[in-house]
């Protein structure tokens, strides 16, 4: 089945020492699945992976998926050193029971189009859990479209998480691969387009937005399939907003680090250090705009709630 | 004593079965000290080194140290994934009797200045060993003047590898610099301006060149110090056209890797596959043309000292 | 009232002396207008304003104006040395019954946001005619939205045109400038995102690929506007291919010139020469495939039309 | 014989009225003359040349031939719209005794390479004057080596104004275009890096700093050619001061016009507004800073020449 819907990128709580705060993850999880996000998934950008050991994502993986508890389905990121070391590590999600394993596309060094085909070929072949392709172009090589669609043969190869923004890059992609592969999921990373994207073809999304209002885009996210567009377009403004906050003026994710606190967790300082005064007068202003639009959105809500019959 | 001279920064062979090749490392490490390298430097982007585990990149210092036996100082590259993790690393290297280690930036997500400063600043502090920043803008988040100033008061860190190939900015750099810090090293890593860097005031570099070709940047070193400009410059321009060859149409470090074997070295196939077929057409012609450059430089040198009284 | 429909930045046949060639223009304009296009924009960058003396866009414009004849309105490019200038050429455009003058932000040196400001500020305030904001970030100095947003108060400047192609930057636009100003124009340049741009609340475009296939635009604007996203989603689709085929692979806007000649007129070559053979292959294939897409196109329509009661 | 040597170029002093300042230009050209560059170049970058029209372009140049007297050279930069009214303009500038047209390469449109080169070949073939190349990547489209390569092989093609600040494009173009052509000029237009870009071949500089330190400039020019290597490399930091101060934080060529009033003249208000206050105080302060740095190396000199003997 085609994967879709709602994903969190899962943020990760540290504790004072700077380690994985399991308490503190597991009710995060918790709250999200209650919140209506349709699959979780660990160890992103957003999960700032590569800030950790190799078992630390593991640790990390384990605690979702555990935690998760069936409830809905966890895609788990992958950041490793090679080839062998993603096939070990995907093997491990697997037997955790991840339904998937994202791969970003290789970093650090730009490479050619043939040798990120052959990446993905080679995991491809040989990954016993389905693979999903991570498309970051801010921060990794790109993965263009006839890269994609010559992957999209390969049955372990089954999405792309596209987190280009770039609305005609996912038609034409869509265009291009649909037709080959009926159940190739499309997700979008890009949180101020999700309306737009999923209009196009997207079948879901997995939005950094949604650890700190997952209610908000699953709404979203429902009233854009049922051709509600104009409350859709509403909520996609909101969305902007927090996104915008939290995405602009911030090494990232610090700013949703930040936002989830105003959602009553502790999520500790991050491990890339800032070099600013804590707390940050800035951090304490866009905290408590999110928590006004967040009360703003709920008091809408409530009245239009009222107003129904 | 401030850094200085040629350093190579290390290629890494690899056996059949894509694992460090020791018995040919040690085999390269001699033949490079014996041809006059005045350091090594292993684990850089040169290195490959984000593409080996934390357990790998100790194994190969640790080859690089003990076989190095004191011949010649060696500065061992980071790439971990946490200021604590890096710490651990480089209190590894300091025992395995490292000279120094060197940081990169930190890579991935772009950061600010402040955050950059503060991730140095912290690993300063702390660290047992020297410590030399990395900067390389290609791959990584640039590390600006005003950022290597503020850190050069820092008595652990002893110097900064530049590699933005940008002379303006060391000259920059080296004029806000040297003035408050005598001792500070800055070796460049960009390999067709080693003389005018030297000229410049930069007191070394680090040169993937001089994995092929350790003779030529050697002397290329020697004769700017002894102010022999127009030799100089005529082997500035061989250096350049070895490193074009090497640097361009390859995915980075692929044609240096390729261009050792003319040396007698096998290296075997890099852990990033190329998607290219084996062997290359295009590197057999870069490998042909490589030998030839060395080979009438060699006949151009005997030539010369022959008629030398 | 705002400014809205589907404009056409009119291409400019040239004879073989490579003036302007009026008689082929006037027959353009016509069948432009016979085929549904709202709106006429001679001097874009799709016309190639800076590749023309003030002289000869005066003369595009006298002409455009003039074959329009009132049936729809002209909006006129600028691309003038100096404010004075683009002043001078606004007041002959207004002269000649043009309805707005689109005025690029100052290109080649990069600018500050407040000498931009300050720029379209001086043009607002003393222009006779009414200005149009052009964005065209790939070529030109961006506009910003905020900088757009203080414009938005002169009565004067009615509209944007936006070839940026963010779908966020136009709705984040939109949600700043709406409020404060009902009639604001907002037309999008991107011809790949009309429908989407429109949806967001767009209230037109400016089309390069509308000179190719004027009807298939207007077309995909009716049918967003009448909420039948199906269809308008189909036809993007097609304007997507069309508009890939024509801007990807050439000299812009070269592949637009060779593609408006598949309709039946005689454009000769552009001012910048190509140093391509003529003809060439590569766009002989192209006019294959635009020829073809139109034709499947309008055998798609009257299937269609045909069974229709 | 090859052009080369320290070339000016040139500011416009502006009146009240945003016109050309007729005597301060020429006040300013015999100054220019007096301290003693080489050649002046009108009608480039820092010269604005696309803010002004096409008459005015011509009126620049021509006062500026008719004050220079014969005294030093003039080439005068082309910007006009097309191959033909480039042809018209460069043959004017022939007419009032110009050494040479230099010509940008097309900007606004990003080109093909064959596209460039096809625009130069036929500009090198029509042209009734000498030709020089002018390569400003920042602003225009790039000029690769291999299309310098082939443009050198017509006659009228005598040479390359190179502002890209690369010192190795330099260095590569050099390599591959001497041997075939001696008398091809190499101008470098990078302020920063004159000392290295003659020792690397370079036959001289086009550099707007001269427009305020013209004798420093020329003084570094001097010292490189005879060898004086540690005066020259003093120089040039107290150069790449001034460059650094009048080009960064300020929309070029604005500081440049600031700082060119630091020594006596009155260029008036530039052509692009800049939306600050007037006098901005950023602008205050870098002035006080170039008076202080051109003063203290005056003192310098001196102190210098006394002890001479």
């Amino acid at each position: 089945m085609t994967l879709s819907g709602i994903w969190t990128p899962t943020l990760v709580p540290l504790n004072d020492r700077g380690q994985v705060n399991e308490p503190e993850l597991r009710r995060f999880i918790d709250w999200l699945i209650e919140a209506g996000v349709q699959g979780l998934f660990p160890n992103g950008s957003t999960g700032e992976f590569i800030r950790f050991t190799s078992e630390e994502r593991r640790w990390i993986a384990a605690i979702t998926c555990d935690q998760a508890m069936g409830r809905v389905p966890v895609i788990v990121g992958c950041a490793e050193a090679s080839i062998k070391e993603t096939l070990n590590a995907s093997e491990a999600y697997r037997a955790m029971g991840a339904r998937a394993a994202a791969v970003i596309a290789p970093f650090y060094y730009p490479l050619s189009s043939s040798s990120i085909y052959e990446y993905f070929r080679q995991l491809g072949e040989a990954s016993t859990i389905d693979v999903m392709l991570y498309n970051m172009p801010r921060f990794a090589n790109p993965i263009d479209i006839e890269t994609v669609q010559r992957l999209s043969s390969l049955q372990r190869i089954v999405g792309i998480k596209d987190s280009s923004g770039d609305l005609t890059f996912m038609m034409r992609m869509i265009q291009s691969i649909s037709p080959l592969r009926h159940d190739f999921a499309f997700l979008t990373g890009w949180d101020s387009q999700v309306v737009a994207m999923l209009l196009a073809g997207a079948t879901g999304g997995v939005n950094a937005t949604s650890n700190v209002a997952p209610q908000l885009i699953r709404k979203l996210y429902d009233l854009t399939l049922k051709g509600n567009l104009e409350e859709a377009h509403r909520l996609q403004h909101v969305v902007t907003r927090l996104f915008d906050l939290m995405f602009q003026g911030h090494n990232f994710p610090d700013g949703f680090r930040a936002g989830v606190e105003t959602r009553g967790f502790n999520f500790g300082s991050g491990r890339q250090p800032t070099g600013l005064p804590m707390p940050d007068p800035k951090v304490l202003a866009m905290k408590a705009e999110i928590a006004k639009i967040l009360d703003d959105e709920a008091k809408y809500e409530s009245r239009i709630t009222r107003h129904d019959p």
